[in-house]
């Protein structure tokens, strides 16, 4: 399908809910403008116009093409990671962002709300509030479970599903190779021997599949990562 | 559209989650079973075989036609009332739980997930966790003003965005007329006369049009709501 309407993506590449927004972007193919949004400094016209809730990602839809800090008042407005998926999803149908069949789209759309609920959890848990490797190691194996014998969430094809999950298991394997963290220096690489470990077969070959993604290397950049997650001062030891 | 699969809705009437799928079964014109959970004491059966994660409401769709309390492994069982509504709304597209149109379908998501966010936090820090009565108005006003000027939140027929507030809506005002709440005893009436002025005029129109339903009308029995309400341990007041 033609895409009739501009789109600009409001992001910073840090956050993995932007993430999974640019990686949509691109597997559907969509024409769109990248706008990084300057997060610890937040432009007035970003809260006033764009996103008033202040968090990223964003996208405007349609109006005039104009300069992304410049929004029109004619552009529609969406913000919401799950949201903006589902909104892409429904804008290029032909892109498979979720399967046709309606149990499917069911299944897809529970798998990315567990993703927030349970993936998301363990993860600020050990790398953010001091809490033991058990609380994240326990809910990737929890994630683990819900996966099939093969393939991605709800079959051979990646959805969306598997884009909301992908931005917070690429970052999990990243920051523990780095040691980074609240957790005890040298602990990372510890936890991450456990997490490569046979406990996990299942989790590591998904992220494989995941890696594999045209899209997903399209978006990822590994060496912009570890310099901007080892810049965070809350991971600084002394 | 004929609906050829079986459907049966765990549920309990006081779960305003609950509440916002059996509005959408209704709604759409569903063939299905209802089965009361027992919620203080959840059978064995529920979370092993419905919802490991124990809540209300939940859904299995297909599979042979069996009694609710010994469920299929042939069915499907869903969970989250946002991801049910989505189902119902795939499928029975005729039903218009979500309008056509890509744009008014992300903003009908995003309606309903500001409700998850806003509403239902004013609603919960009042009528539970003792904070001060002007919590739970601003985030009505916040609500109100997200409001069109007439009508539902994307349109003139009402969507699964509003099945997603309505639920809310209506405990909030009949939890105020009867003084239920952790808050002192006398403050419900006077907290529901301010909402009932001026400055919620626009709410006021919005939940009369959506208490005029004919699904609404079906679901909502006002007298069970105050008894099961009234009921309440966190409610007693020395």
């Amino acid at each position: 399908m033609a895409q009739k309407e501009q789109i600009t993506f409001y992001t910073h590449f840090y956050s993995p809910y932007c993430d999974r927004v640019h990686l949509a972007l691109e597997e559907v193919k969509a024409d769109y403008t990248v706008y990084t949004v300057d997060v610890m400094n937040k432009p007035k016209w970003y809260t006033e116009q764009i996103n008033p809730v202040g968090k990223i990602p964003a996208i405007t839809y349609g109006g005039p093409k104009v300069k992304p800090e410049e929004p029109s008042p004619e552009s529609c407005k969406l913000r919401e990671s799950l949201v903006i998926l589902e909104f892409l999803a429904d804008l290029f149908p032909e892109a498979g962002l979720l399967p046709t069949d309606p149990v499917l789209r069911a299944k897809a759309r529970l798998f990315a709300s567990d993703v927030d609920a349970h993936v998301f959890e363990g993860f600020k848990a050990y790398f953010f509030m001091r809490e033991p490797a058990s609380k994240l190691l326990d809910a990737l194996d929890r994630f683990q479970q819900q996966l099939p014998a093969r393939g991605f969430a709800v079959g051979d094809k990646w959805t969306l599903a598997d884009m909301a999950a992908a931005p917070f298991l690429v970052r999990t394997y990243l920051l523990l190779e780095h040691d980074l963290g609240v957790y005890p220096a040298g602990e990372g690489p510890k936890t991450l021997a456990l997490l490569r470990g046979e406990r996990f077969a299942r989790l590591n070959q998904y992220l494989a599949d995941l890696r594999a993604q045209p899209s997903f290397k399209a978006t990822w950049d590994e060496a912009a990562q570890v310099a901007i997650w080892k810049s965070n001062p809350m991971f600084k030891r002394e």
